[in-house]
């Protein structure tokens, strides 16, 4: 009998043809018209749950799209590791930026392209066929293993917390594998020992009763959108600070260690600034790039509307005018402080003859961190030192898994970055996708840490 | 045989059917896909030219909408009076804010609802079917008659300059007669001595290459929705005044008696308010309501998009953001120097690590101001005086009929309001309507007004 790395290996191709498969449903979390597709993605995941060997399989409703469960609990004496990922994806526009449809996976060049592919979809599928392997080939894992995926990163998970609050016997383990992340680079591992958290608002600017001609009133009234252009412009200096009061109270200053650890980590600006297309970066003073993408809170705006926004003029000025802001929060912020001290911000700064509110959005998350000496750290740094030969930096990661905070707060188990998406990979943009390579690799990296984990 | 005037009441539910007929034609000019409703508008109008009695009715082409022109030149020895108007419309978007579908008319207390009823189709079919009535009452008309009737006032009429500088002869006349304007109130007659002129453009703000994941990158480039509301915020004080280097450099100050004459008019900022259902005004300090609304120039956005704007969250960064600007301009401003300085404010203000580009849009007008003891004017003074039984104010316009500049420069004709719509009757606006009762009165004074200038 074959060991199961060379199960999986023999089985790649198929594997990939289920990873296609997996990513022609558009499972966008975030638009209803696209629940049921969220819902055949649940069914699809365990389903295949069910084929690799894992039992009690269970699609759990939330109120919102729910959480694919399944266990393998015969590893007496071994811990028990919960995987995590998730099988919904971003919305696909702007659509017309993409070369192939977001749902009709193209292969090319040991790249598979398609919205989800690199997150999650791609990363998630790679510890379910890793069990399989091991189940087909051994008969055992070497720990005893959940599966916890859900239906909802993207929009912020909102019924999470409640949900795993809820579910405190069913979801017990000693810590999290999150399949959701990646590492540092093709040939370079690395170890993300921190993430940001997130707030969620909109800020609403309304004016007149309705829209208004601007010949007629022009000049008389306040523009809801010049009115907002002034709230954005108040909330952050030109050098890139955010200016709403208290916003920066509650940010823990990094330690030296932590700022060497960070900066150990090579930087090449022009390689930074050839990811992003752009000439020049831009941000807060006093801090690296790196530290601006990992360890300082941002305001961002995700978009912005209002009057009229077809071809030519429309002579028009507006009762109202919106703005989406996330902010990304690190340690000790607190989402719903920062929402209120955003709005208590809007309130004083609201310009004369508008008025202007703000409603908090769904997707609120923790920041999260993770001691670097945590045993499931230690046994990924075991793994990834012999698949890249090479020690892994230590890094964190400026975006957000909402349930970090979740599972340590109700589960006491921390949440260990065990995922091989790297961060070109166009996520949430048009043309994501996942290297073949890597869910290779993931493949193996997979098997190899529940073996160490078991030890 | 009854006079004109027996004539025009016998048929008015006969024309008030018409009106539907013609404001049922969705000729919005803004949007490629009704370019055909806008020439099958100017069919219509046509047909009802020749109706009325109208000779050499011809639909004349430009590179843009056409020009429906007519003429009746039997009338020796007296002047020649040019009828202006517009058969085009604006957009109807806020859709879901109608009340009724803006293209199916509705007839309900004294008003007709329907996109284009006040602006311009209702006003404009006035002088045709008083021409009519007289032609058909008197066999002829008092003064020789030209219908100029337009299908791009909407964009600002892009291609009428050339359009009339072309047509010389075609269109010579003593004055032009304009059908697309109105009075002060239901009960108050106005002569317009003066429309703002407008400038438009458009301003790109773009960062990375593409949209971005707001958590990855977040923090380290600049945010082009942030960078857009900074250069709005720059070109605007909080008070109203706008930044732009050399914007009010050409403004010709206003002698003591043309303010005099604004402040003669009785202004009420409680009913002010309530037409745009706002608890309080805004603008440039030192400066009237009415002063703000006519004599002064604005900046004003018309509209703003970038990024998400579906429900809610998408962290995304979006890599492009923009806005439409209309500026609204008086003597001596010029729109197309007006444009440079916005582009250079722009290029000097442009945020860190964002490149942000300006973009003239087609709508340019220049300012207008006709003399108040016009002959025009004269006869209008006595027309509505007898038909109001009140002195007309002196009163001006901030909304711009594009073509005033162009009879005045190619023509040497003079453009007299002389149109029965009011400001309350939703203008670019849902629920646009217009009073039955001032398209009765518009039918007897345009035939008084023709034989008011035949004398």
């Amino acid at each position: 009998m074959t060991g199961w790395n060379e199960y999986l290996k023999e089985n790649t191709s198929r594997y990939l043809e289920e990873l296609v498969e997996f990513l022609r449903i558009p499972s966008i979390s975030s638009l209803p018209e696209h629940a049921a597709d969220v819902n055949r993605a649940a069914g699809w995941v365990a389903g295949r749950l069910k084929t690799a060997g894992i039992e009690e399989v269970q699609i759990l409703p939330t109120e919102g799209h729910p959480v694919v469960f399944g266990q393998w609990l015969h590893a007496a004496g071994k811990p028990t590791i919960m995987i995590y990922g998730h099988f919904d994806t971003q919305p696909v526009d702007p659509l017309e930026l993409w070369t192939h449809p977001p749902f009709e996976p193209v292969v090319k060049d040991d790249r598979i392209y398609a919205r989800g592919a690199s997150d999650d979809k791609g990363n998630m599928l790679i510890p379910i066929l890793a069990a399989e392997a091991m189940l087909k080939t051994l008969g055992s894992l070497p720990v005893n293993v959940k599966f916890f995926f859900e239906g909802q990163e993207e929009i912020g998970s909102p019924q999470m917390p409640d949900f795993i609050s809820s579910q405190q016997d069913l979801l017990a383990c000693d810590m999290v594998l999150s399949a959701d992340g990646g590492q540092w680079d093709e040939n370079q591992p690395a170890l993300n020992v921190g993430r940001r958290g997130l707030a969620a608002l909109q800020i609403d600017v309304q004016s007149a009763g309705q829209d208004v001609h601007s010949g007629t009133y022009g000049g008389t009234f306040q523009n809801p959108i010049q009115a907002l252009a002034q709230l954005l412009t108040s909330m952050r200096s030109p050098q890139g600070k955010i200016l709403v009061e208290g916003f920066y109270d509650t940010v823990c200053d990094l330690s030296d260690s932590e700022r060497a650890q960070i900066a150990e980590i090579p930087y090449d600006e022009s390689q930074y600034r050839e990811e992003l297309d752009l000439d020049r970066l831009f941000g807060e003073a006093g801090y690296s790039t790196y530290e601006r993408a990992w360890v300082r809170p941002t305001l961002e705006v995700n978009g912005i509307w209002g009057g009229f926004q077809g071809a030519g003029i429309k002579t028009v000025i507006p009762s109202i005018a919106h703005a989406k802001i996330t902010c990304r929060l690190v340690p000790d912020q607190e989402p719903d402080q920062i929402v209120e001290l955003i709005a208590s911000h809007v309130a004083k700064h609201a310009p004369v003859g508008a008025k202007a509110s703000v409603k908090k959005l769904a997707g609120s998350a923790d920041p999260f961190l993770i001691p670097v000496d945590h045993p499931g750290n230690q046994a990924a740094r075991v793994v990834l030192k012999r698949l890249y030969d090479k020690e892994p930096y230590i890094a964190r990661t400026g975006g957000t898994i909402p349930v970090c905070g979740s599972f340590l707060k109700y589960l006491g188990a921390h949440l260990v970055n065990f995922a091989f998406g790297l961060e070109d990979e166009n996520l949430h943009a048009p043309d994501e996708f996942f290297r073949i390579s890597n869910f290779k690799r993931g493949l193996s990296a997979y098997g190899m840490i529940l073996e160490e984990l078991g030890r």
